[in-house]
């Protein structure tokens, strides 16, 4: 399908975004619910105004110093990621040290190694997840997102979770893993659970956080894990909360962008 | 894709209707894009609490008037509705004396015939929207949606557009036409434009517009036309997202619906 975007479109940008997915859905990497879900973020984005608020950037701050200081730091890759910022990802593993695995809720081999693909194409040189030699499971999630890698998600105490499901990132934390989220409903169970949510349209955060790697990659762990301890999740997504809040009854407010229908007609009518 | 919704999950009535979507998806009658917006649908109807709030049936008692008060009324259906409510709108269709028409943004012969072999087993009998024969175009939509059937929209009084593109509901109220929309999404152009705005699940609203239409269809002309003036679309729109608002605060503040981390911990060890 190619979707045209129309200049001067209200919703250009998210129309681009789209079509990279329908892009990666096309190529197999990207999962029929994987589009419903890009959809449910989309309206998510929307109503935060499509922009990286503050409460985000507080949160990317302490994902990237938590992900610094991590003995085992791990990016877990689905398909919308994968589809979305390949090379961001490779670039931000590279920054601060960290493993890629692709761990999926919709397996086959075909669309494993599609996203695998796509990573090696974006520079990736390892890529976990992939070799069943590794695989082992994690019981508590029932999903195929059970199979990880022991030299991966497995071991990690870090692990950076785009666009979750809630049981995956539930039974990581309760496995002990500190989980880093990036998921635009900041009410969503895996928003709630996460060590850090950072509530953003992954597009948007993954070349910030690896400028924010950049930033504080020479710092010292005791700086970096100040950073992390001054970081308050719960209080950061009530933030987030309240700028939804304050932008929906602005939106309301000024609200009815157009003019009176009535008045439509008497133009019309002239 | 054989998505199982697992019993007990805490949206599985949502799973079920996403299931359905796929379904269409694979006859072909759903677009990818239509996914993607379903994901968005998803995402408000999560905000509104997936329930009919009462300025949804306000908004339904009014739309149904005006459909049954109208001289042509025509039901646009897409792929996402006709592989949603395709009996739905058969049904309504005969309640109020409206005809159906087709009309798709992603348009393609074998679409459209999907669409008219779905509509058929749901006992449609005249379908418009497909025979070239009576087809016209509204130069004021620029999409492929500007193909209407001259027996059908382009005569419409009123028309129902459920799940509808903003582009097309201000085309069609500029032409003088009645629109009923329905869209979860209260700020959206569609929403915004319409002359009724339905803020509600398709999978809920068009089973009530029958349960409406059974109702109001004896009642005499002037008693529907006093429903349908009552009405007031913008007002009601504002007790819309004063819903939500009151929702999301309340979510917000309960919120946070797991323990504590630390607490969860806590009982990791013991």
């Amino acid at each position: 399908m190619n979707m045209e975007v129309p200049e001067g479109h209200p919703r250009a940008e998210s129309l681009r975004i789209r079509e990279k997915l329908i892009r990666g859905f096309e190529m197999g990497v990207v999962a029929k619910a994987g589009l419903i879900a890009h959809g449910r973020g989309e309206a998510f984005d929307y109503i935060i105004g499509e922009e990286t608020i503050e409460p985000a950037m507080n949160a990317i701050r302490a994902a990237v110093a938590l992900m610094l200081t991590a003995e085992h730091p791990v990016i877990s890759v689905n398909g919308n990621t994968a589809a979305l910022v390949p090379k961001e990802i490779v670039e931000l593993a590279k920054l601060v040290n960290a493993k890629i695995e692709v761990n999926i809720f919709y397996h086959s081999p075909e669309r494993v190694n599609a996203i695998r693909r796509l990573l090696e194409d974006a520079g990736a040189e390892e890529i976990l997840g992939i070799d069943d030699q590794y695989k082992t499971t994690i019981p508590e999630i029932s999903s195929m997102r059970r199979y990880v890698d022991v030299r991966g998600i497995y071991k990690a105490d870090v692990v950076l979770v785009p666009l979750e499901d809630g049981d995956r990132t539930e039974a990581l934390v309760k496995l002990g893993k500190k989980v880093i989220a990036i998921d635009l409903n900041p009410l969503s169970r895996t928003a709630q659970w996460a060590t850090i949510t950072i509530v953003d349209n992954i597009v948007r955060c993954v070349p910030l956080m690896c400028d924010i790697a950049r930033e504080l990659r020479g710092r010292d762990r005791q700086e970096l894990g100040r950073i992390v301890e001054k970081f308050d999740n719960r209080e950061n997504l009530k933030l987030v909360i309240r700028h939804i809040l304050e932008r929906l009854s602005e939106l309301s407010k000024k609200g009815i962008y157009l003019p009176e229908v009535s008045e439509v007609f008497k133009e019309m009518r002239e």
